[in-house]
């Protein structure tokens, strides 16, 4: 068939532009995101999903691992929330299934927001601003678990970031990458990184090994895929992470010990594909991973109804 | 002079409107925005000025004292940020000038940000989208904490909340407040309460005895504003709390130890007046009170510029 545009988008590239959310209910997704703010879902009240997936720095929190209730120190490097529904499946060792099937996790996670289920839902139904919004938006006055997580998980199919300068790239703007950047991408497809970080995300859909030519020191236990299969073979196998707003989401590898991109594609030209990218040519692979980030989730800050009377208070202590 | 509107806004009421923010420099607003949005300023990289003053919840962590660095917990209640350029002075023994003066002081305290001004500004001059932002705002591309403070104080200076029903009730809508409200607000005047919280921000404007009738019994050690003057006169003197938006800012008192207005408004009547309200007297203020409540700010959420590969990592544990 004919190209529809004159300056024909890329056809056979392995990777593929963000497209905006489609098929997207509007109203589970405004009370997702007051839900994902809402720090009142946490047993002390102070920490949201935001917290950790802060939005202001594309959805990470930028430390090694995390800070969860209490000052606990998590033990793995808190991935990106952005783009996340085009992965295959989420956390690094995929455990869970979907977003919606993640976003109760962290509610319920001694070292996270360290609450309940239950104990959350009993805070939502004290708060008539959100017994009137879960109304609205399920039909039903009874607020549930299951609602919840809808909503997040609704909320969280809008943070894509389409319109990088790839993405314009890809979509016929010949002058939107530098010389430098083209030369990186194609370093990035010559040695063999898109075999593992392709697609729309560049990343998010396999399991990979960490270590595939040379083993990863990590400076944290995890065993990643392993602990869901129960095979060996998946030791240390990892969701290939996505490789979108990559620049925002440092420090980098499942235990946060990469502080640069510099480091990041070093070790993985060296562990992944036994090669060592020279200086120039590791600064073009940076160069063209930088133009992959997109247009930022823009959203006005929601306002949160506040509590009643009977609203069981926050233990923050 | 002849009256400016048909219905004419009440002239000689205690409680003045809120105007929009006046004379503000809008690049120095954008900055500050960011600055308080960005955990970057905190020794640990997780607490920013919104982690306390959370404007998605009337600018307070509506816990009764504040989780600052590792956790620790801190010594008084948080109090608003919303309308504090309305205060006569800042923190509750108002020894900070204005918001340019308090703002300096949450960074380096070690049981909030835990960090050091110097500190801060290396790693604001690490981050090349705040040096261009500094440099387009205050015309140098050195950064120093004069600014840092200047930026954040305009910021603050725009999170006003006009448009509450009760100021439109005082610009001549009548029928803004329901007939208990209007109760509500009779009584508040004609009990004694605008001796105290009066003006703009319906308090802020000065400092004044907690427990005038009858002592408190408060949680926490705090004396209050003997604290800066060094007079006995002044033991247990706080800024009067504004009370706009006090819907959203419970807990209340200094220690954070009420949790409801019911509870505030019984305690303010017997401790402070000797006046013990019944409860549909105490119902009909707590109605006036919730009038207060006025339009948020309304904002996108901050983006803030990546760190570099120079920029000091932080030390959360
Ligand atoms: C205390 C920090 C913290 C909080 C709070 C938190 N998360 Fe996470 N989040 C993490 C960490 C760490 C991981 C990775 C865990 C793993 O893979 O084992 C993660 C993983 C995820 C993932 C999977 C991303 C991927 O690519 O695999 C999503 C989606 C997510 N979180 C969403 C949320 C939502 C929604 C909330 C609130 C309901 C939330 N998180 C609260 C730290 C946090
Ligand atoms: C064999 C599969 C594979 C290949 C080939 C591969 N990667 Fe990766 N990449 C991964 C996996 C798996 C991770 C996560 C490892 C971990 O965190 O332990 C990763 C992580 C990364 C990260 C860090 C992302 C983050 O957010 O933490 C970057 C950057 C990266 N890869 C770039 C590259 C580049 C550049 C190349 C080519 C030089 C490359 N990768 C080749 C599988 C691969
Ligand atoms: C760890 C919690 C915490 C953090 C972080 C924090 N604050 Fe505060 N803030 C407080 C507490 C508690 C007080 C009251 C202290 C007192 O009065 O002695 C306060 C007082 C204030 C006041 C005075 C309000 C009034 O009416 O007196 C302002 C304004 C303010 N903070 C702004 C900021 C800004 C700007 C930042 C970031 C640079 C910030 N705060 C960071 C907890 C915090
Ligand atoms: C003599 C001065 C004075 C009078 C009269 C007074 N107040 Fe107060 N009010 C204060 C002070 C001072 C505080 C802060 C006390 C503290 O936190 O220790 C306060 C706090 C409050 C608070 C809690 C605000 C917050 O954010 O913590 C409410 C609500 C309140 N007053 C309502 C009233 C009402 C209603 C009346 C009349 C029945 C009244 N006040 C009379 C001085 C006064
Ligand atoms: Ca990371
Ligand atoms: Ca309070
Ligand atoms: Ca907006
Ligand atoms: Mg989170």
């Amino acid at each position: 068939s004919a190209p529809l545009f004159a300056a024909a988008p890329a056809a056979d590239e392995p990777i593929e532009v963000i497209r905006p959310p489609q098929n997207i209910n509007l109203g589970m997704v405004e009370l997702g995101k007051k839900l994902y703010f809402d720090p009142r879902l946490s047993k002390s009240g102070f920490i949201s999903c935001n917290s950790c997936h802060n939005l202001s720095m594309g959805g990470t929190d930028n430390i090694p691992t995390s800070i969860g209730d209490k000052w606990q120190q998590g033990p793995i490097n808190a991935p990106t929330v952005l783009n996340s529904s085009l992965n295959v499946a989420q956390f690094w060792d995929g455990r869970a299934a979907d977003l919606k099937a993640q976003a109760g996790g962290p509610i319920a996670n001694p070292g996270e927001m360290g609450f309940t289920h239950t104990l959350a839902v009993n805070v939502l139904e004290s708060i008539p601003g959100y017994v009137r919004e879960f109304a609205q938006v399920f039909g039903s006055g009874k607020i549930d678990i299951e609602q919840v997580t809808s909503a997040i998980a609704e909320f969280e199919k809008t943070l894509v970031t389409p319109n990088s300068r790839f993405d314009q790239w890809l979509l016929g703007k010949a002058d939107a990458l530098t010389a430098q950047e083209q030369v990186g991408y194609q370093l990035f497809k010559s040695s063999g990184c898109v075999a593992c970080h392709n697609g729309a995300a560049v990343g998010g859909n396999s399991f990979q090994k960490m270590g595939v030519v040379e083993p990863y020191k990590a400076t944290s236990p995890a065993e990643g895929r392993s602990a869901v299969t129960g095979q060996d073979i998946d030791r240390f196998s990892f969701k290939v992470p996505t490789l979108r707003n990559v620049e925002m989401t440092y420090p980098y590898f499942h235990d946060g010990a990469a502080n640069t991109l510099t480091e990041a594609v070093d070790i993985m030209g060296r562990l992944q594909l036994g090669r060592t990218f020279n200086a120039e040519e590791n600064a073009s692979i940076v160069a063209f991973l930088k133009t992959l980030t997109g247009d930022q989730p823009s959203f006005t800050l929601p306002i949160l109804a506040p509590s009643s009377d009977s609203t069981p208070r926050p233990k923050p202590f």
